[in-house]
């Protein structure tokens, strides 16, 4: 059974559940001549919200069109949904400070081609990863933050992403707040990855916070950011194992790892149309 | 939405892939009546097998004919499925050496509600948890083991199962080996808790073996037994790291733990039905 | 090399962290005619305190007045030292209510020899446990809890723990806040397990508070009970994975196991002499 | 309390165990005017082994021959020991085939600061990181290897590798086998990351392996190369959880971040100087 990825059309649905819903939408796409190969759902009890990703095989020649369809079908069933072509190849840009593994990791991963996507450009309010981006050839934006710039500087910010629209935009340790006016006109999905494990230590210095508190565990926490610092929906979350042995820079140095595994799954996932949001929630169909 | 346990049927379902089975069965349940609640499936693209679980809430009143018409639809699919109606209690028999700890682990879980289900009884070489197993109710049946009447144990062994047919039997550290014509005679799945990360350290003191390869991990794996030791197909696995500071007694304590959380997580998947075998492998629909 | 338990001092020190400290206390021993047989040490070099935990066979005829001559040389050094004795036979009593598993887990691993020591008494402010603790021949003790006794009722709980000295309690999910009046009165360590990965989701309902924040980990935390909620000393601290799929009962389930895993290493560590505690923070000499 | 890290020496010791030996060590370095700053010790008690590491701020003005008067202390005591001096900066090469991770991960943690070390060159039967190489001025040898040549092109690998000799020599996914005589006359420890948890899938395609038998758990091993295939004394190992739904590709890519995290973590310990080796075992002193 050779897997045609050519014809392959994935949805993202969410809407009131409904009886029924599962055998309409599948029964749709089998008398259209669709093939599924992957689907996964979930019902939230509480709120009776349903959710499911579809990975498909259709038989269509029109594919935009057909997922058009898909979209209409489902809406007429209540549902929101979202429906990737096969020959969409997902962009993102990457917003790095002073501490660069993470961009270096998923940089990497993009060249390794485990990364199905283009890399669209990398803001940074320093220059360290300058000469990166020159030779893997991504546009690069360096911006410098005052206290006094900051709607300025967001601005050109802006218009550097706007010249090349991305599906998403990755904050691969950015250690500025971004304001809730730049996240509106930026419209896009922001992936950011907070050095503990949400909720705990929010806000800035969160080894030195662990530290201080004796924890035994570390975190990371890829969340999508909101205007609320460190509050957005949480994506993946992983731990290491500490001990009093552990000063503040060795906590640094072994949570570098945590990140760049934790950011670079998130990245994944929203690479291959996994994740849903709801409310300060997320369904992740891995 | 309050779930209507009552009206609950359960399917696991594999066989030869094809288009449109999901679309076929979800039209089915819909068109009586019934609600998916879940739904997990699975592709083995290279063999070409199929493989479902199905949670719903029927419209039937009559829920056995109801699961034995949906066995004919799967059958006319090319599906073999089985169904488990919402009044089976399962039950299971354990089979207990010298090492009590997961007998124990396995009795508290049921006592606490954890695990619906009834332990019809107990088998053991050893007189250990005869007056546990009086204090909980539980039939116990000892048996004398040495090296010439292994068959005649056996037969024992089953008349005592087979007085109070189970599902399954948990092999909670049970040091004899089974015989061929016993698995064969008992005509349903046993699970065993093998105390190494299989298929590492197959056989007689697996912890014996850790230590003299100087392992960093060491772990446990619950599988179906089969007549091959140590050999059937994996349910679920877990490690926990240890260094040079552990001797042998040092790593039997440590892996107790995995040992008890591994084999309880096997047998409350098989409870929920969560498990198909195909080969020597399995689909845990967790 | 046998091993001659019942020669086997062991030491905990801290204090000021000064030169020659180790070389001073190994020499002290070794021309006492002791053997070290475990060492551990640590510096907290930014606060400059020196910790050590050292385990001895002592060539002394008298080992109490060993004892007492090793913590004149330590204070000497400037140094707080406990010293345990090898005929001593650590006792701890346990609080709990209506969760029992915790309470079954310690006393499985008591009686199964895996914990060296005695349990002196239960309390609760149910009776879940009684006939369990007839069985096992553990003193146990039920209170009434309303909103005006509790001072009463916390002398009643001092009085029957002090009929038999404790070396310290535990918490064993026992749902009621403990006065400070109650702590200091005890005068020993109070080890509590707190079903959430502190500091996040301090307080009532954590596995609630984990659901609405949508987290991907939940955790467990063994600390030391102090006059503030959830404050005290990080012990132990442990997580495990959860998803969209885990509604509040399956985190509450799911906990269970950790909580257990993560008390009942914190109680061996107690045992065993592995903890000291600093400030907010504990050297878990493992 | 400032780290003078230029007067800061590190020994590794082993020997058999005899009492007294942590006594006189420590008080030579205290007599000598020496601080200890961390120490670790082990006794292997069925061997009669001990271990030990100890770290310390040398009073002595002509450090060479402080650590050499030390090694001399050392063998008087029937101690083995190794001694770092804080100007030596560790070398080691890397030889790498088509899967470039690891490379990666290494190069950039060298690059970052996180190991302080040179990199003195790289040896690869592919050109894949030859540009990689040139960017980051370490010295690119590339081999090519086939029925015919092994000896000779070995010889030439080790007139590379001792044109600027290294403390060690690590395999970073090298997919040829080295002959007993290179690692004999290469003569410094050869570091190889298998990717299975060894001693499980020993030899080729382990994640091929692993998908046949239809395990639960992945793994990644660093050891030490000795001259019977992935047999060698295994300084550490990780897992990772994969399912029914992995295969064979899914299973290679997830594995990678295990062997990067596995291989860099073994490298680290080893330009530390906190792993012995004895037999088949190591002791790391983390």
């Amino acid at each position: 059974m050779p897997v045609k990825k050519e014809k392959r059309l994935i949805a993202l649905l969410s809407g009131p559940d409904r009886r029924g819903i599962v055998a309409r939408l599948s029964g749709w796409i089998y008398e259209r001549g669709g093939n599924i190969i992957h689907a996964d759902q979930h019902r939230d009890q509480e709120e009776g919200i349903f959710f499911q990703r579809i990975e498909w095989d259709s038989g269509a020649g029109d594919l935009a069109a057909e997922a058009a369809a898909f979209k209409d079908e489902a809406a007429g069933q209540g549902m929101d949904a979202f429906v990737a072509l096969p020959d969409h190849v997902p962009s993102f840009a990457i917003m790095v400070s002073r501490f660069t593994h993470c961009f270096h990791d998923l940089v990497l991963r993009w060249k390794s081609g485990e990364f199905s996507c283009r890399i669209s450009g990398v803001i940074s309010n320093h220059d360290t990863v300058r000469r990166d981006c020159e030779g893997y050839g991504i546009p690069f934006h360096q911006v410098s933050i005052d206290a006094d710039n900051k709607a300025e500087v967001e601005n050109r910010q802006l218009r550097f992403l706007q010249r090349d629209p991305v599906d998403f935009v990755v904050l691969a340790r950015y250690m500025q707040v971004l304001s809730p006016e730049f996240l509106r006109a930026l419209g896009c999905p922001v992936i950011n990855i907070h050095h503990s494990f949400l909720p705990a230590f929010v806000g800035g210095r969160p080894y030195h916070q662990a530290h201080a508190r004796g924890v035994k565990l570390i975190g990371a926490t890829a969340h999508y950011a909101t205007a609320v610092l460190d509050d957005g929906p949480i994506i993946h979350q992983d731990v290491v194992r500490v001990s009093h042995r552990h000063n503040v820079p060795s906590l640094i140095r072994k949570g570098r790892d945590l990140e760049k595994i934790v950011l670079s799954q998130a990245v994944a996932w929203q690479l291959e149309h996994r994740i849903l949001v709801y409310g300060r929630k997320t369904v992740v169909f891995d």
